[in-house]
């Protein structure tokens, strides 16, 4: 991340296209900065499930530097069918962000036709994808700079930041071009229950850049729009519906209820990869489960009874009416209307 | 508590009025069942502090023993010195709470004229405190036990149940007594950050009474409202306004925005000793600021940057009108105003 000196790189293609990924453990953060090394899409797609790597954009990149490990060695005449395999495969490592199943379809098509450089094309676009993500990210700050008023208050959710894509984040992007602006602003990291990506990762990226961040609980986000500490909400988003309806991690609906009660304008960042233009509206948006334990073993230590019934959607679905602007690297759509996305990601 | 057999005494006083007070340690559940013996006032004093004994009724009645056992062995001639030493010092455990207050008044008015039967005055109004708690749990229990219908869901935030008080509870005895009744419906227990009283307590006593409980990080009520699961929210209370405002546990302001964007009647239940009538709004209320470690360290293990920012304020106030009706021992106020208040509490 060129840059953005200031936070490590979240992932990383080390040698040519029989290399391998170095990915930053963010299970570690922020307590331990740890790479892991993966060699095979077995380890890519486990990094995926358990969150190692997270992020709309980054399980993107990391889904495609996979289908190249997954297709290092293979022979010409097995290529096409093992193609399928590890992208079939990859596909059920998460359900919800749209930006995996779009990099693995890109994938494909750059091998339709297998010869003796297919491994050599599938690497290339692997490398092309991190960088147009970077780019992307890069673009969404440029364009969202100036939500953000000198003196501004911001709270954010979950971490929609440079450990969610290969480049500066999304929601943070935002963050960090008004900074380098010499803008002046607090911003207020939810915790973001059960993994704590707030508190663990958007916490630890922003003081990285010396950015004023102060950690909430979930539960105190209406306390602090009640005492008019927030003047606007970003976050990231997983997958955006046709009509605007966009899934981001669990929580987030309900903060976009609490800040259109408190008057607060609430924008979602996120780049065209994740619009998902064949579902019409949120309702048709999978929605990841994941394991009780996350809850109730959440950092090595019991917090509820043994055997108690738990219920842990990993996200859900701000209707577009909530959302005050979505801002991509293409432009900001507002208001938030099907017309209206078509023709910025058309434009 | 004689008519609640499943959940074991959250407070016992032992011994005559020289004996001792027995508290179940509430930090260390759902894991360890383990008590602890309180034989002077400081051990009191710590104990509500670090929240072995929470709730604001059972604080109530905690302070009340801990007035006693901190005049034990007093002599006559300093008996109203002590008195007001250790009251004033009690005081200091926990801000918010309005019972601690008006028991600590209680215990100063029946000690005014020191006699040498003071300290044996004094104990039995400790226990009576403690009769009158566990009569009022179950009062209001019996006049909220028909808000909840056959196969409704039920959302609750931190714990308003035995555990809370020396009886049944506040907001759970509303459900322990439907319960009775025969009703069937589905608990929602909100975890509650940072000290998890949800997931660890709630969870915990509800299961005991085999009534149907699910646990929720506080992100996701927003989201379980959504789909349909919940159709009223009923909570407990810390400290409540002439006018209705309510404090409670940080979160519950926002569940109550939550429930009115989703149409949901939420309800307070609370006894007539919570109301601070010289409290004329929520904005008189002190609301007790805790030690960030609560958040970045909250499951024994670290969980935010070193040195980060953190916002702990251990309470929130619900505005009057976003609550339904308020559940007390006296009867239902409804609608929450001032002139209803005083009506009911003046029955």
């Amino acid at each position: 991340m060129s840059d953005n000196a200031m936070t490590p790189a979240t992932i990383t293609w080390i040698g040519d296209a029989n290399g391998f990924v170095r990915l930053l453990d963010q299970t570690r953060l922020p307590i331990e900065l740890v790479y892991r090394d993966c060699r095979t899409v077995q380890d890519i797609w486990e990094a995926i499930r358990v969150l190692r790597v997270r992020g709309a954009p980054a399980i993107g990149v990391a889904a495609a530097m996979g289908v190249v490990l997954g297709l290092q060695n293979t022979p010409p005449e097995r290529f096409s069918e093992r193609l399928h395999e590890v992208t079939d495969y990859l596909r059920t490592s998460r359900p919800t962000a749209v930006n995996l199943f779009w990099a693995l379809e890109r994938m494909e098509k750059c091998a339709s036709q297998p010869d003796n450089q297919s491994l050599e094309r599938l690497w290339q676009e692997a490398l092309a994808i991190q960088k147009e993500d970077q780019e992307m990210c890069r673009r969404i700050g440029l364009f969202g700079a100036d939500l953000v008023a000198e003196g501004s208050g911001v709270l954010t959710h979950c971490n929609a930041g440079a450990l969610a894509t290969s480049g500066y984040g999304t929601a943070l992007s935002i963050l960090y071009v008004a900074a380098e602006k010499g803008r002046h602003f607090r911003v207020f990291a939810d915790e973001t229950r059960p993994l704590l990506q707030g508190a663990r990762l958007t916490a630890w990226e922003l003081a990285q850049h010396n950015i004023d961040v102060t950690v909430i609980c979930d539960n105190m986000a209406a306390q602090v729009m009640k005492e008019k500490k927030v003047d606007l909400v970003i976050v990231g988003a997983d997958r955006i519906a046709a009509n605007g309806d966009t899934a981001n991690k669990i929580g987030t609906y309900g903060v976009a209820l609490l800040a259109k009660a408190h008057g607060i304008p609430f924008y979602v960042a996120a780049p065209s990869s994740t619009f998902d233009l064949s579902r019409a509206s949120g309702v048709d948006i999978p929605i990841e489960e994941r394991m009780p334990e996350e809850i109730t073993f959440g950092f090595g230590k019991q917090t509820a009874p043994t055997n108690i019934k738990v219920y842990n959607p990993a996200f859900d679905v701000t209707p577009a009416e909530l959302i005050t602007a979505i801002i991509t690297e293409k432009g900001i759509i507002r208001p938030v209307q099907a017309a209206n996305i078509l023709k910025v990601l058309e434009g």
